[in-house]
């Protein structure tokens, strides 16, 4: 007999443009970041269940009577993906020992992985045993929408190997992906887990991890774009932690001191999105060129000055913007700023040693810096000779 | 006998916000920057006139014969600060023998002295024999006002010695100023000193050089504002040279390409001049605080930001930034941008070493840099213990 095996990665998450203004009813892209999280699922025989998760160093294992043990009639008859179970989270929150408001990343993803388990085969006959693996290319707690990504890999081999949704791999595939509609029940069961880990989360974080691509976030409505390009971008983390919330609040407090200085920037911020998406919507249609090119890397430029009138650059966000600027190329922050992460863009054509030029002056300035992509597909199936070796040696390990 | 001597200064000119968004409707704000123009009038008993600049290597003098016959019935009815009398500037020309177009400094500016001074004295029986001695702290060229503070000193020197308007310094004063209406008529008679020397001028810098202060400048409209503060200033100047026209041309075509984008910005930009504004009318009604500083270097680094977007930023004006907020200290460009000049706020309590430190680390970068005071007073007649020693020694001297 053939071991059940499934093998998914989805992305992490950029924001091109919008973000902060988003928050002011301003449109805001939020394109995918082609740094993946991994996950493969071996559906076993023994009656146990296994989690490794070595990038957080956490590796659990529960016997299923331990587990079956939690499932209640409510359980079963509750599971639904509009409204997170509260009993089931508390109940798994003392069956694993994680006091409330503690919100280590370890415990959360466990949470996630429990909720979204019991939840996905409460319907079943009896809980299945299997061995997960989960090796992730991007940095927690980096507003890179790692814990989505992760909770996308969840659902997806969840619901797959519970049948609630296709094992879309065919044997010529080196990839593959589901429809429309399963991919909608993906992302709402994504959605449960980004809720255990976030409170609450905006969404487009696993939206981005399921779609992939590019998508327009507007007043609560996220909406995947069609044909979009894919952009090569360095992706680079200045480590300068930061609070997004201290920083959220921040801009507000600008707005009330200054209304009408600060409220025609967000007006600027929302016509670089519909500038931006328009540029990207004409570049698939065949008519890429340096000209579009250039258009986005003078958005870029606006606004990254935007966001630091709005108070959430950082000394090292600027000494980033200037080195890769010495090297022609254009940067700005993503996500929440006052440190983080930076996205520059790259060109079809930009050189190769450039990049690593590019890359060795930002590595001296302290900075984490990987050479990826926006824009790439979301949750995928893969092969296991589809997948990186290295990636696939760490999956393979446990 | 006693001479009549007249020794008169001038300031020079920068912009504190608007620059560029000017252009475009929105309100600007200029104000007098303390490094003057200083002029000394000799009406002397010889036939000669001479006018001696030290500053553009310019010492020339004519018999009054000479000049005499420049004078026609027309320069006598027409003398009028409507319009200029261009068959006179034609006349001039030929005489000192400057071709039409050129513009260099010294002989523009002996145009516009001998413009004025024919003009004034057309009515006069004779025209009187004087020495003139010029000497100015403002560079040439760099955007300053520095032409500006020469005909506003040349017009009223010129208008004193002819007595249409007074010669208002007693015995007991080191200097003092003229009223209203003499000051309306100085700035008139300056403005087409202005119109010899840059064809088409916006009238802002000679209404700054007349009544100093901080002038509101909107729509074509100068208000000069009652009541504000001086503030301490670093003027520094690049050395970067730029092209005023090459640049509003890209602001032009920035706004063409990204309407949406740019037009809120200058909104922005209009509400960062009229929040100064009301700051510095705070700050004079006797309120100034630290909170007001801290607003009023707020505003410097928005706009700054602004004016980059609107492509008129420099590497160097960066590099100035990020000099002088390493100290501390909030900068921005001044003028027209693309290099030039840029102004520092200092608090009236930041500390003379840090000022010191601040000017080396200035000039290490290769830019010239001036302590020194925006919204002091305009024109001022001087008694001449009044003047700096050593300027006045230079203004002797010839």
């Amino acid at each position: 007999m053939q071991v059940k095996e499934y093998i998914i990665s989805a992305p992490g998450k950029a924001i091109l443009h919008g973000e902060h203004a988003v928050v002011h009813g301003k449109v805001a892209l939020a394109v995918s970041l082609n740094l993946r999280t991994y996950l493969r699922l071996q559906v076993t025989s023994g009656e146990k269940v296994f989690i490794n998760m070595p990038n957080i160093h956490t590796f659990l294992s529960w016997d299923l009577t331990e587990l079956q043990s939690l499932v209640t009639d409510t359980t079963v008859n509750y599971s639904s993906t509009t409204e997170l179970d509260t009993s089931l989270v508390k109940r798994l929150r003392d069956f694993v020992g994680i006091p409330d408001g503690t919100t280590d990343t370890g415990g959360m993803a466990v949470l996630a992985f429990l909720y979204i388990y019991l939840s996905v085969f409460a319907h079943s006959e009896s809980l299945p045993s299997m061995t997960l693996s989960v090796w992730s290319e991007l940095p927690t707690g980096a507003g890179l929408g790692s814990s989505a990504a992760f909770c996308v890999c969840l659902a997806t081999a969840l619901l797959s190997a519970q049948g609630t949704i296709s094992s879309p791999l065919t044997h010529q595939q080196d990839t593959a992906r589901w429809s429309e509609e399963e991919m909608e029940l993906i992302n709402r069961w994504a959605f449960q887990g980004e809720r255990i880990i976030h409170g609450n989360p905006s969404g487009v974080d696993n939206a981005v991890g399921t779609w992939g691509g590019i998508l327009r976030y507007h007043a609560g409505k996220i909406t995947p774009l069609n044909r979009v390009p894919m952009l090569r971008i360095l992706l680079t983390n200045t480590k300068v932690p930061r609070s997004t919330k201290v920083l959220v609040a921040g801009v507000k407090d600008k707005i009330n001191k200054f209304p009408s200085i600060i409220n025609p920037v967000l007006e600027s911020v929302d016509a670089v999105s519909r500038t931006c998406e328009d540029t990207l919507t004409k570049m698939e249609a065949g008519e890429s060129s340096p000209k579009h090119y250039s258009v986005l890397e003078e958005l870029i430029d606006i606004n990254q000055h935007h966001l630091n009138v709005m108070g959430v650059g950082h000394p090292s966000l600027d000494t980033l913007c200037r080195v890769t600027l010495a090297r022609g190329l254009h940067s700005k922050l993503t996500g929440a700023g006052g440190g983080g992460c930076a996205i520059t863009l790259l060109r079809p054509d930009t050189d190769g040693s450039l990049i690593q030029s590019t890359r060795e002056d930002l590595k001296e300035c302290g900075f984490d810096c990987w050479e990826t992509s926006i824009g790439a597909p979301g949750v995928q199936q893969h092969s296991p000779c589809s997948v990186k070796e290295d990636i696939m040696e760490i999956l393979n390990s446990y």
